[in-house]
């Protein structure tokens, strides 16, 4: 029995854990923190109150009911001693022959991480319920407030970061402020708030085209989002942000501007890229170490491509699958095959009901658009049960111009803790 | 116009609101410190991840779309001043004329606050993700530990409290550990789970009959919980509990023993019952403030009746609405009628397929009682959608036997936490 640890239980763990699973040879450890996959494309979703938390996870140890090879432990991995060939977790040591690391990206304030505490990212959950709650916080506090100059502070959302993550996020502020909110304040007018959305660089969507990009911008400031392009944020608090001279009073900030490398893999002694991510081999192995394998947002793959691939879940996928082939040949004595990439295109949504899909020279935008992101997002949530629920809630969201999951909920569980 | 004050946003307040928002000539105000309405009686169905915490939640704001004579804050009620006529909340002062007061209880240790902590209660969502957190943990951790006793702790579960809310809690886990869990794991069998009901009286479900109440407890014992009665808890920590001589070493510890006043309640300057519940007269309204309605937990009831009537949503829904009526009288100058209680009877769950339904002399239990209790919830679902969605999850769950929203969500959602 050989012995492969897979870290991390996103699009590439999960992908090479499904193919290997099914080897009766294979002794399978699969450590995550959470013990849940996060289908994190739709977590903007959650985020903007239209979905549940367990509409986009997965309990990890239940897609592997029956697999008596494999181990599922939640735990944290802190370090990976290579000489050894061990992984080592807060709470012990695992050895492996096979090691595939897949534990993707955080986010980076770029030196400013004191910002995150006024400016959440979207990568968890937590941070997604927190997003939700200073969201429909903002729009209470204003209907309470009899204060103008405060009013128009509260109704000011800014969002920095113009990549998909960014733009979806701004439309679904937009669309939630003029419809799903429009007729249940009587002291405000929610049509009122006013969304910017903040990018460094001179467009949005930097991956997409340049005309289809101006043509989501258009599509943002048609649903009441204002679009910065070329402005740097140089400060911000909890009053509001700076952006080169200008000052916006606001209330509501969210971060999707960048992400750096996880923590455990900055940890590990190799080559990096430009933006802290390992550079990986043509095989996907760490070229000193041909046991180890990595996958994901986390891996620099730059062969027989213009520039290294992004961090996107097809390309994690494919990793994750293409890292257990070579891990299977290498069992039966096969040579490793290069990772080729077969690119899916990339597609992001801009309110409720338009999108956009590139795949290769193939480029649509608006319902039709939309209607096919659905259908690929839904296909590719893991487990039927979500896709059934996903599609129905999404289905009444469409048809009702509602949101089910409108909770402030509070940080803090405990009713007695003033006085202790 | 004359302003009416709701503050509560339970079963009493919210039904006390949809009939005075009907009336153009009051200018209706509902205050709650939380956003949504709660359906209390399937809060454990939240803890026990069998639903998402938005399927038992409504927004307040929602409900009263439409209506331009009813405003909704969200803010907390710290004080009442009689003399004034005024609600005193952080953010300022609201004036009324008539009042309806509909806060509720809260747990209560009986002194020992500080037990919180290791034994969550279930009263509000943020408890419900707590204990689900710490149940589901609780199996993680048992699979990755080697030490045997460890694990026998881990694996035991002790609810202290044995009404409703302790039996339904008691059979879920039971259930959970059985059926849903079972082959999730490679390393331990969660069947062996140790599920303990501790209730300090005589027997379970005090207000249920003796002979059901028995029947109950075999049930229990059915699904692997042990009823523990006439145990007295004297002390717990985060490693077990002290029951009289007898430690019990477990890991979670859920409480459903005892209720008191919420905190603006016992600020009021007024005549009380043993339970600390204010004493209202025949009409609900404060013997010296006939403009102040008392309804839902927080009243104690005993006009003709045995004794002052429980703590149950559907004396709480008929009290709402007859503080409404009585208001609406006084308007047009009509006397106030005195509250009589309609009994629709009481009910509890054991588990996934069966119940006790107790209405006056009518008797059941068994699954047919389970199916008479599921109507009934998701009749008094509040809203379409969710009554609807609560079917489809619970209809998905008894088919499927599994448990749609297993996560364990952290308490935290900052990622740079440590660093600052």
């Amino acid at each position: 029995m050989k012995r492969v640890i897979i870290v991390g239980g996103g699009f590439a763990g999960l992908n090479a854990a499904k193919k290997l699973c099914r080897n009766p040879e294979i002794e399978l450890t699969i450590i995550d923190r959470r013990n849940y996959h996060l289908f994190q494309p739709l977590l903007y979703q959650v985020a903007m109150a239209a979905l549940n938390p367990a509409e986009i996870a997965q309990p990890i140890r239940s897609l592997f009911t029956g697999f008596r090879n494999v181990r599922v432990l939640q735990e944290e991995v802190i370090a990976v001693d290579r000489t050894a060939k061990e992984v080592q977790t807060l709470e012990g040591a695992y050895s492996y022959d096979y090691l595939i690391l897949a534990v993707g990206v955080q986010h980076s304030y770029f030196g400013h991480e004191d910002w995150e505490e006024f400016a959440p990212g979207l990568k968890t959950l937590e941070q997604a319920t927190e997003i939700r709650r200073r969201v429909l916080t903002a729009f209470e506090r204003a209907e309470k407030t009899k204060n103008i100059q405060k009013q128009k502070q509260l109704l000011t959302f800014v969002i920095i970061g113009g990549g998909p993550t960014g733009v979806e996020l701004a439309g679904a502020i937009g669309e939630m402020s003029r419809f799903t909110l429009a007729q249940d304040f009587n002291h405000i007018d929610p049509k009122l708030a006013r969304v910017i959305l903040i990018e460094a660089g001179p467009r949005i969507l930097p991956s997409f085209s340049t005309k289809w990009a101006s043509r989501v911008a258009r599509d943002l400031e048609g649903i009441g989002v204002q679009v910065w392009t070329s402005s740097m944020v140089t400060d911000l608090d909890a009053e509001g942000v700076t952006v080169g001279e200008e000052r916006v009073l606001c209330s509501t900030i969210l971060w999707a501007a960048g992400v750096q490398a996880a923590t455990l893999s900055q940890k590990l002694e190799v080559e990096r890229d430009r933006q802290g991510r390992i550079i990986v081999a043509p095989d996907l192995s760490l070229p000193e170490n041909p046991e180890i394998y990595i996958c994901g947002d986390q891996s620099s793959f730059a062969h027989g491509v213009d520039q290294p691939l992004p961090g996107l879940a097809p390309i994690a996928m494919q990793q994750g699958r293409h890292a257990a082939l070579n891990i299977q040949r290498t069992l039966k004595e096969q040579e490793t095959l290069p990772f080729k990439y077969i690119d899916k295109g990339q597609m992001a949504t801009i309110g409720r009901s338009r999108a956009i899909v590139e795949v290769g020279s193939l480029r649509l935008v608006g319902t039709f658009a939309w209607f096919l992101w659905l259908l690929i997002h839904i296909y590719y949530l893991l487990g039927f049960k979500n896709r059934f629920f996903v599609l129905i809630q999404w289905a009444w969201s469409y048809l009702s111009n509602s949101r089910g999951a409108r909770l402030i909920v509070e940080k803090d569980w405990r009713f007695y803790k003033k006085k202790t």
